[in-house]
């Protein structure tokens, strides 16, 4: 039973290679959102994750590999995405912006717009739970060929039409500027303010001093932070974080 | 099916005022961790209350009520609540203290050493789907027989043993300092440095300020606040929130 849903897996990804925007492709027969695994309590592990309570951590646990890519894959991780969104986006209808062009959203990229779940469901990489490899991130990445986060995509269309400007800012290096440029536009972030990528300079900043920086930034060019989003808390604690934050979840790793 | 959880604890809450600290008592038979209801995904709910996605809400919408209710008395929440602990008390026994009695944990008391669970698993009540009653509350607090929370009792315990002096600041009124005091020493909570609790004259502060204040004042005294736990965000957002901060679950209310 439990490695059903690898085997599948193994067939969809080379789907996937092809039309990679079909993201629900990756979605096993069985629709489980995850399992118990004798030993971790597998649930309690990721709420801790999802409200910082476990910090710096590496991999998911060995034992809770099946437990991640089965939530990742299954219908809860997507209605958990949903109801986020759905509140991000209840926040921000009721908003009036003003007419200065100068009211952002910021946006993390990875599992907040642009979803790797075709990388991480690889068996070499099990969602997270095999130490993470660059190199073959890298190659992933450069390929261009992320699917979006479905929720989030919705909400970023909708905070267009409500006359948001939208600053992605990710800690993607500054080299993979062209990728993360065509891949977003391919899928469906078709406009934005500003791309904001990490620069080689500062490839030792953690996530939470680097986004701080650059959103100390954004303020002092008169940018109006009414909202971010992103899957790592790194993203929303620090200093200027905006009039509201949302997180994201991401079970699968941990950036500090 | 769904009304079974609520008999039985009708029959049970008769016997918790009696002996309020076996908290475990008031478990369904079932030990489910909650179900779905249909129109709201109650998980999808839970898990955006937890990270703070959904702020200012009043009461547990009431689709989600048998959830919340089941989840709460079911072996989850207990498992939640353990992990959390388990965790906490990883960080706090790597930790070398000082010896000039400085070093302190800051604890909220409702939902995270004391248990209101007697008092919200009423049906009057309803695990906060119906609208609070400050009334019906306030007699309850006066009781002074709230159980612990078993997980993080035992990480107190192992706190003072560890050498942390141990500050309760919480949101309670300082007129019930008598009620709170007997309340935490009947159940095992037995000594502290500081019991803070809120003057009359900040009752229309918000949690956020009020705590911030008292830690800035604590910080002023010297003392380092080197772990923070609390079962609402505003327990842990704010200033001076202490070197590492512990978010207990609690999904029956927010307080801002």
């Amino acid at each position: 039973m439990r490695a059903l849903p690898f085997l599948y897996l193994a067939t969809i990804l080379e789907t996937t290679q092809v039309i990679p925007n079909n993201l629900h492709l990756l979605r096993p027969h069985s629709g489980l959102a995850g399992h118990n695994v004798e030993g971790i309590d597998c649930l309690s592990w990721r709420l801790a994750v999802e409200t910082d309570n476990i910090r710096s951590w590496s991999t998911v646990p060995e034992d809770c590999e099946s437990y991640v890519g089965n939530y990742m894959l299954g219908k809860q991780y997507r209605e958990d995405c949903q109801v986020v969104a759905d509140n991000a986006y209840a926040y921000a209808k009721n908003l009036t912006l003003g007419d200065d062009g100068l009211d952002i959203w910021v946006f993390d990229i990875d599992e907040t717009t642009l979803s790797n779940l075709p990388y991480y469901a690889q068996p070499e990489v099990a969602f997270g739970a095999v130490a993470y490899n660059s190199t073959a991130f890298n190659e992933w990445e450069a390929k261009a060929i992320a699917p979006a986060v479905p929720a989030n995509l919705d909400l970023y269309k909708k905070l267009v039409n409500l006359g948001f400007k939208i600053v992605f800012l990710t800690g993607r290096s500054e080299t993979k500027r062209n990728a993360t440029a065509e891949n977003l536009k391919n899928v469906g972030y078709t406009t934005w303010e500003k791309l904001i990528l990490k620069p080689t300079s500062e490839k030792g900043t953690t996530a939470l001093v680097y986004k701080s920086t650059k959103r100390a930034e954004l303020v002092a060019e008169g940018y109006r932070i009414l909202g971010n989003m992103g899957d790592q808390w790194s993203d929303l604690f620090g200093t200027n974080v905006g009039n509201r934050t949302f997180k994201v979840p991401d079970p699968m790793y941990y950036i500090s």
